[in-house]
């Protein structure tokens, strides 16, 4: 047997892990060390009632024979994908036939398989910064090249840096598929609407996909930021959203999200037989769950939990603005994306958060070349933990 | 953009879509038939009270503070991960290590995605007839060649008949992967120790690599049955095994299960690295249901519904055989795999079920050449279903 020998190419080097590393050994040197974690993206806060309750029944179900169920749709309950038409896309003027949505047990896994659907000599754009997993995906699949001083050779970046006020620059070669991430982990920067219209137009003319992740719509305020890609002109013909209730509804271990593939992008009808092959549907506890998020309860319980989230953004955008800090995000989004002070460099900033204020965040080089001299902070610490790394910082 | 024209080598013709048609087609026509449905493979008794609670609990710790849950391992959680070695492996004596299990949303999802571990070029052995999901992603995935006279001319096929007593022929070419599904979907069947044995001496010898998918194993009670690959000499060093709690717990519609990668393989690093690129981890409430499979009231609830279906599958082949049916399988297996009478072709027994005694089976055919002149009936319906099933095949 050969294996797949790109696996090879995929650097040792795992961000998370390497904080995880740094933190262990902190830890050790300061067994009574009070640690505010900020570096991983995971939400705090309990579920609201309502959705608890709602999974409580479908839990109940399975108990009696009358209302036991078995293998539910590879796509994904009907209750589900009409509550996602009805809730997230009909209010913004969105029509979506119901076969265009498909539920999945979140985000990760179909940014991931997304990528079966296209030829492995297609070529691939990201940002700079980015999430690793939309690049790692295609290292896997073939389609990245080499690992020449830190980039891959056949993936073209796209720098997001605080000079271009975190709008990419449109391609400069003509990628097949491009990954968007907005508003943006790590960043936390948004497109307008006219921005991302240059988008949709270049994708068209150049006829390529854009693979839209948009985990953290539900943070968005400005009016100008739009919810769905689909609310731009042309979107249909050539974008995939992939949204997630992990941060939206505080899902991250109850495991539900979905994927839009519009008849129109060409692409529908293999991502189907993709999902019929290779999966078996979402937990029907946890699209039980996703549905009573659509409630009037369920959307009152998930807001004020995101509103917490949000207060605490606009503590440190706030505060740390006060302090002389350039941040970026936390307005759109749960996360601030600090430039170092005095140009240090992520992992030298990282380090000095660490141990004179006790507070971990994510380096931005981990993210990418184009994130070196940033770190990206996170919202999802209770508003105590965040005012007392507020005051730590200021003591720094 | 291109897509992976695999794509479009897949025939449109899906087996349980064309069962499902001629279905509606007969309830169209007969409004009052009372149909008796063997067809798919569902599980139908509620879950034991034990897994219920143990589910219930999980989702009001994600209702407090105190008890929520954020993200989980990739892997699947440690308190699964050692219930998993110390009551399926232990017992048998095989040691494994905890790196070497994965959790996984169900058997579905990690006999689709293993496939990336290796190599577009290697060879696929499958048998003969097969679960069409083995075949299917090897043909998105480039190593099917062309679907000729009904079968890919890449792919070796091992017919399992009557004939050979349904113990599969070694392979002639030297295949890379090879997929053996033991208690055998769709024929009811098993290999002794013995007869695994020379496939997995077959395997170390040619390095080829085994996926063992043995979601049927607590149907085994045949004591010359292994209940694990890893109980044949060698076997860790050649063989990713598949397990699934959906048809051991009733799982189906909860979604869990779990794949062995063993360290020997030299694949455990890669699969590790594919999950946490592409995966985000098992729900956590999926994970304490089948955390609870393996508490004493656990074990006992599910083997009570096990014995259940065991009886309707002994009753279908009691009353089949002296009725004058040749019939395999039902005895480590919730599946019959009957010969039709009269050499009759499987879709022509199949609409003679349909239309004389109003039962729904699987068509042998379906599952591959060597499944014509079979079909498959599955011992999922209740005591009274299924001596009513054998009641009109008598009249027939």
């Amino acid at each position: 047997m050969n294996i797949n020998t790109n696996f090879n190419k995929l650097p040792d080097y795992y961000l998370f892990t390497e904080i995880n590393n740094r933190k262990k050994t902190f830890e050790q040197a300061h067994p009574d060390a009070r640690l505010i974690k900020l570096g991983v993206g995971d939400v705090t806060l309990p579920l609201p009632r309502t959705i608890v309750d709602a999974m409580h029944q479908a839990v109940e179900e399975l108990a009696h024979i009358e209302t036991f169920r078995g293998y539910g749709l590879e796509q994904g309950s009907r209750f589900l994908r009409h509550a996602v038409i009805d809730n997230d896309y009909k209010p913004l003027g969105i029509n979506l036939d119901i076969d265009e949505v498909f539920i999945s047990d979140g985000a990760g896994s179909d940014l991931g398989n997304l990528s079966e659907l296209f030829s492995t000599n297609n070529r691939v754009a990201v940002l700079d910064p980015v999430y690793p997993a939309y690049i790692d995906t295609n290292v896997i699949a073939g389609r990245a090249g080499e690992w020449i001083n830190g980039r891959w050779s056949e993936i073209e970046y796209l720098p997001c840096t605080a000079e271009n006020n975190f709008v990419p620059p449109l391609p400069k070669s003509k990628p097949d598929i491009i990954y968007l991430c907005f508003p943006n982990n790590p960043t936390g920067t948004t497109l307008s609407r006219s921005q991302l219209q240059d988008w949709v137009n270049f994708a068209i003319q150049n006829h390529s996909i854009i693979i839209f992740d948009s985990a953290y719509e539900i943070f968005i305020q400005d009016p100008d930021v739009p919810h769905s890609i689909y609310e731009i002109w042309g979107a249909d013909q050539c974008a995939i959203e992939v949204r997630s209730y992990s941060k939206t509804a505080g899902f991250t271990s109850v495991r539900c999200g979905y994927t839009i593939v519009p008849k129109a992008t060409g692409l529908n009808q293999m991502w189907q037989r993709r999902q019929c092959t290779k999966y078996n549907g979402t937990s029907y506890i946890s699209q039980r769950g996703a549905q009573a998020t659509y409630t009037p309860q369920g959307k009152a319980g998930i807001m004020h939990n995101i509103n917490y989230y949000k207060h605490n953004a606009s503590l440190f955008l706030d505060s740390l603005r006060s302090m002389g800090y350039q941040v970026y995000g936390g307005v759109n989004s749960p996360y601030l994306w600090l430039r170092t002070p005095d140009n240090l460099d992520s992992w030298t900033f990282f380090d000095l958060l660490l141990n004179k204020c006790q507070i971990l965040c994510a380096p931005g080089v981990g993210f990418g070349k184009c994130g070196e001299g940033y770190v990206r902070l996170s919202a999802f610490a209770s508003h105590e933990t965040t005012q007392e790394a507020i005051n730590r910082i200021k003591q720094m």
